[in-house]
């Protein structure tokens, strides 16, 4: 579940925002020397009033757009600067320590609350009233999350903005949608610049992922209604699909969706890398099942089909432990690469281009990445937290690990990642909830019977 | 700008919306048993994934509705036990006192903020997926604001809703939406309810007030649709009107709106009782003057017709004052009444039903009273606070008092308030950033040279 | 299945359009002074290219508005005038008399049906671009059909209109919406005046009209958005309904519409004389029945509540006829009315106000009056036409008699058309086909069991 | 002003169609083996009601598309075969002609009329409720049109299919919609397949055509929403524009739209075969240019940049007319080109490829091509009808003869039928009225006084 900026599509977004913004801030009077400062300050007095703040906030975007990186770090940190008063959140917090009881209590740390919210939240909340201006808030987290390790100050104004950005882009807020191929040309362009997991290569893919035999659905907030936030790629077949190219194939033919029984989703992007750690992803896997369900009478099971981006450095390291073959493991690899040892042969195998294309090395390979992968799924990380990421994401969200498929993801980046190896998560809606708790809560990490006995094994 | 509760639209409504939720209710697994306290905390700990915690606030919400007063009372109490962990601040502010420098401080002061977050807040959050759980908040709000002056512990829960509401009612995210004949019904009925001003007598008089020669627009959230937050009615007229009757006369003519130049707003009405202190109307007023000015190229002046709710009351603790009145003044209201004083006499004329009726009397009181008014206008009350709390809303928002009108609310109430006097406040696109800065900054109110010749004499 | 003109709406709705047409007509060049003929022939010359003619158009249709009604008559004689060339007419014949195969015949047939046209089709054509234009040719249809009877050549244009419209407004261009509390008000306000069978005596009637256990159903017209062309009311319900003022109680506690099993059309009001003849009530039906089917599973029974228009003045008719009665019927309500023959009885027994207040009378009268009404329905009129004219529009449309209910109306229409008396038709949509063959094509009225007993008895 | 079938847009669409269709007529009464003459009976006939008529008419239309195009051909023979009956219509004419008076004669014709009403007339009307069903009607005319020549009872029957479709495609039902970037990627796919003057290559050119100082406009009827009848494609510009290649060129600088002072319509393509000769053109430009002139204050000419499909044919049968050149001009043309004459020289250097790319060529051979160009489009042809197919459709409309270009469209096509000539047709607002009246009226060409003057020299 990477994240793309795609700086491309926003630079030219920006142009066209700062046109309108420019019209805006004409109404501000004429304060054009006032440094960057002085104007937020102007916009937080809310000198000539709160809407004339409004059109300075627009003034104050498009500075901050025509400013180079530095610039804008600077920017960012003047904004920070606007931090509550120290002196009012000491005598706060005494008022708090001086308390007699609950009343007193509850009192004090409503103040101390108060006085410690930051005028610079308001000023981001000012933000909110220009056209895109929540994209603007949006991009502007994700700078300061580029630079928040390192910044302290920049990480407590990110904070900062989490908080408003969590509160306006709670999932209650969300608009479902579908799409496809009468949505506007605008946005599936832009899904093609966000899609993270298996590249867009022309219109020709996008239309053939958009069939009627496939649906694609996205978050979208209604101030940026413009911009998907997360979105889903499902393809609706018979069984649980194990392969993604051949699901990618534009020469495949069209099922007929009413008769198919298995919605796979093989693909889930996040669109906006300001909005990191703000949580769609579970929503959103739970509402398309359920708009599914309603209009497929027919499909009977919801499954993912996924990569494992972390089993290749995982297995990397593991190979010169003695214990992770088993003898007649070891011995067949051995034979087949001439190498001393069980691991210096998987290293040698997996090293070689094509071996996938020769069925003697796959006899050999498949079981034992297979054996390795239902391990490294089931067994590997900490308690409540599987070590590959996308496997906590769906154990998280009350899915269980269901089959492991060889020569899944062909292409070079999933060769690389997990050996071509891809994995169905089975969201089964009668379980979500007791899979959920059982991972979340006592750390168990639920899977079909032929996965749980390849991991023992 | 009073506001109104109505509680028959609620409670219809409630009706409907548990019905809904009845139905998201049952899907959360069997326990209810669980006291109100248990299912709070299975919410925050989001038992069974997320998704099921929206699904137990709603049967929360469900069972809060079903509760006598009494017992929604505790309801909220117990939620506001939800709050921060004390320990947790206390650690968080010693971090805060030995912070070495900047950076330390924004980090310290961050974690104090978090630490501060109580855990009531995340539940808040959780109703807004539920259908109508916004107006739910709004509501229970509503119900905080009742009790917050004598309840600390509830002062403070109504606190952090505020602030939740404040970030989600931000102008930004509200919609402007002009009301006709042609709305829903079901919208204009709520109107009907929510009027504070001059009350709607019947559909033929809300009619009337929807035709070709008025407007009524109103501010909505996107999340609650079918709720008006804010509606202000104008009408499109020549020159200043002067009397409330006149406009909401139902067999005037029909103007076109397309040679009047005055736009009169004569009515702005809030209509929900928690979002008090979250300010829409001036956001209000200055969108509805630009709209009306890109549709009505003809339209030059544009003021409001506005109760004096305060003067009455006013000018009844001033009638012993000598200094109140001129000896002219005082002399001939001395001799039309038969009292012995100016005062006296204001108190037994003022007193006489239908003194209006009679033009030898009207010909005495009225400059006297315009002219008191005048004065109660601009000088009374605090620096930057006019005791009339309409005039303040006005002054603040850059409106300047442009004309006091006799005989301009004969209704009981406008008679009893404000002895019929009614103002026009005249909004001047051009000025509104000043005149607002003169009032908020430097306690200037603004006044056509008439009244402010009035005021002084 | 009246039909209302509802002239003080066209009233309103007249000085609206006509402030747009006269915009349109503003930029038709100079010729007032030309007579209204000489229009109607730049009209059908173009002069000045298509767009001018249409332009023209709006300015005749300016022009006729404000016309007299005998002025109007000229018009539309005038505009009957630009019929086809006879000679034309003539020579095109005479083509297709000498036509020497069936392809000169298709020819030739085809120039005759050319030569038919008459231009004002292509003038009346031309008013459809103008705002409301659509609106203004039903009703000038309207106008029409109040003189077809007794002008010729107004019948001519009547007809020549009638297969424009009926093109226009065939089925297949036709919107059906549902209409409910949330619709305009400027539309409910317009059902109210369309209502023809049980008028609506208040916005809160019709709210009652527009509850959740109700359904209002109509079709549109793409061109004419804001009027319904027809519309049914409906009530979900247990069991047939047997009362129409029962189902009209404000008072009545309103059911849970998902778990009635009985859905009662009980009006239906066709709202634009103008398409007299053009057929929508029978779609209209279906297509709601389908709509229910959908969204209310539970829904066992489609069936009316209508009345019986013709049965009063039937009975009166016959009350001599010796055979109308059993002796054992005639004897008792001779008895009852101190009447010589059970005839005369009837007459004196019904024409007394408020019989069905004396339980004694009603015991006698009752069974008496369903029978014959059974008899009424089923036998009476011609082979495929029953004399019912509500019956016949049923049984047309696939329903069959299912039962005759006492007391069912007891408005004083309803006493005085149907003696009280209301009819269930129901709509089995297995049977619709068969029975709408049986009655169309074999002239079988199709009944209940016990309704046949009755009619044979 | 090429038209497109777009065979296989319609292939995918039949598919989706039938599947839907397929449900229709599912609903039909057993009758599989009736012939398709049978089931028009039955159509016809309204067997079951006419509700169960349509749904036939359903099933109708899928035998229709699953058969071949003989077997199509004989589908339409057979609905064409349910023609009037000629006694009727004989007995008709004998009450016209035996007509006493003028209401006489109006009711005659009237039967007559109703006589030659061929039910075939009816069944097509049905196909109208069905999904798509009108984009079937629109290509069942296109069939019929490839076949009316040669067959005259399919010519009678596209005659009143041609009826129908012209009432119910009159331009007072059709929406003016805006298509851009925004516009569903289906609709875009389809203007790529419809585009008939300049070929959009790929989607990056016709994003380049939809950028912000470009437009897009079409006409839709309200039961083809997805289907396009014409679209027009403008530029906005600085100037006339002279290069139809430079105005298409992707890496030219994107205009800001409200500083430019001339839309340039620069293709207009008609969608639908089966409209063939109900016109919209007209309607279309000037639609567009009120919609264009009402958003863009700025601009101060309307004008096309047409190609002119005739000029080199013309040309070309013309070259061996001896007063075709002036002396000079034969003089320089046979010198440059070593030929004997003139014209000979003319056939020469356009038959060079790549002339246009000699300056020394073009100093010669471009003023002889405009002045012959100007003669051809101000003078050639008939009367009221100039020999120049789009130069007439202009004229109609009430442009003129701007400016004629050279090398201005560049490409085979362009060099080919016009010498990379190309003309610029100026829609004056103030004056279409009038110069449509010349040239429809009086049959004068309107120009430039430059082209006026080319043409007589």
């Amino acid at each position: 579940m990477n994240e793309i900026a795609a700086p491309g599509l926003l630079d030219r977004a920006i142009r066209r925002i700062t046109s309108v913004w420019r019209d805006m801030a004409a109404g501000v009077s004429r304060d054009e020397d006032d440094s960057i400062e002085a104007q937020m300050r102007a916009c937080l007095a809310a000198r000539g009033g709160e809407i004339s703040a409004r059109n300075r906030a627009a003034k104050l975007a498009q500075s901050y757009l025509a400013l180079s990186e530095a610039g804008r770090l600077d920017f960012l940190r003047t904004l920070a600067g606007f931090d509550s008063d120290p002196a009012a959140v000491a005598s706060a917090y005494a008022g708090l320590q001086s308390a007699a009881d609950a009343a007193e209590r509850a009192a004090a740390q409503m103040r101390l609350r108060q006085a410690l919210e930051a005028p610079r939240l308001r000023l981001l909340t000012q933000f909110t009233t220009i056209p895109d201006g929540m994209k603007f808030l949006v991009d502007l987290r994700g700078m300061l999350l580029d630079h928040a390790r390192t910044d302290p100050v920049l990480a407590a104004l990110a904070s900062d903005l989490r908080g408003l950005l969590a509160s306006w882009f709670d999932v209650g807020f969300l608009e479902l949608r579908r799409i496809d191929w009468d949505s506007p040309a605008a946005l599936l362009e832009k899904l093609v610049g966000y899609e993270a997991v298996h590249e867009i290569r022309s219109w020709r893919d996008l239309k053939n992922r958009l069939d009627s035999d496939r649906r694609c659905y996205a978050f979208f907030h209604p101030r940026m209604p413009a911009e998907p936030l997360i979105f889903v790629e499902v393809a609706l077949v018979e069984g649980l699909a194990g392969s993604v190219q051949q699901l990618l194939d534009q020469k495949a033919p069209v099922l007929d969706a009413r008769t198919t029984d298995t919605a796979i989703f093989y693909s889930i992007s996040n669109c906006q890398r300001g909005l990191a750690g703000i949580s769609f992803g579970n929503f959103l896997i739970k509402r398309v099942v359920d708009v599914l369900s309603a209009e497929f009478r027919n499909l009977r099971a919801f499954a993912t089909l996924s990569p494992i981006p972390g089993f290749r450095r995982w297995l990397d390291g593991k190979l010169d432990e003695p214990a992770l073959l088993g003898e007649d493991e070891a011995a067949a690899l051995a034979g087949l690469a001439g190498a001393e040892s069980g691991g210096e042969a998987l290293r040698v195998l997996l090293g070689r281009r094509g071996w996938m294309r020769d069925a003697g090395q796959r006899k050999v390979l498949e079981p034992v990445l297979i054996r390795l992968c239902a391990r490294y799924l089931l067994n590997e990380g900490r308690e409540r937290r599987a070590a590959d990421p996308v496997a906590h994401f769906h154990l998280s969200n009350g899915a269980r690990v269901e089959r492991i498929n060889p020569l899944a993801d062909t292409s070079e980046k999933g060769m690389k990642e997990s050996a071509g190896l891809m994995v169905n998560y089975l969201y089964d809606p009668a379980r979500i909830e007791q899979y959920h708790e059982d991972y979340a809560g006592e750390g168990r990490r639920n899977a079909s019977a032929a996965v749980r006995k390849l991991a023992k094994g």
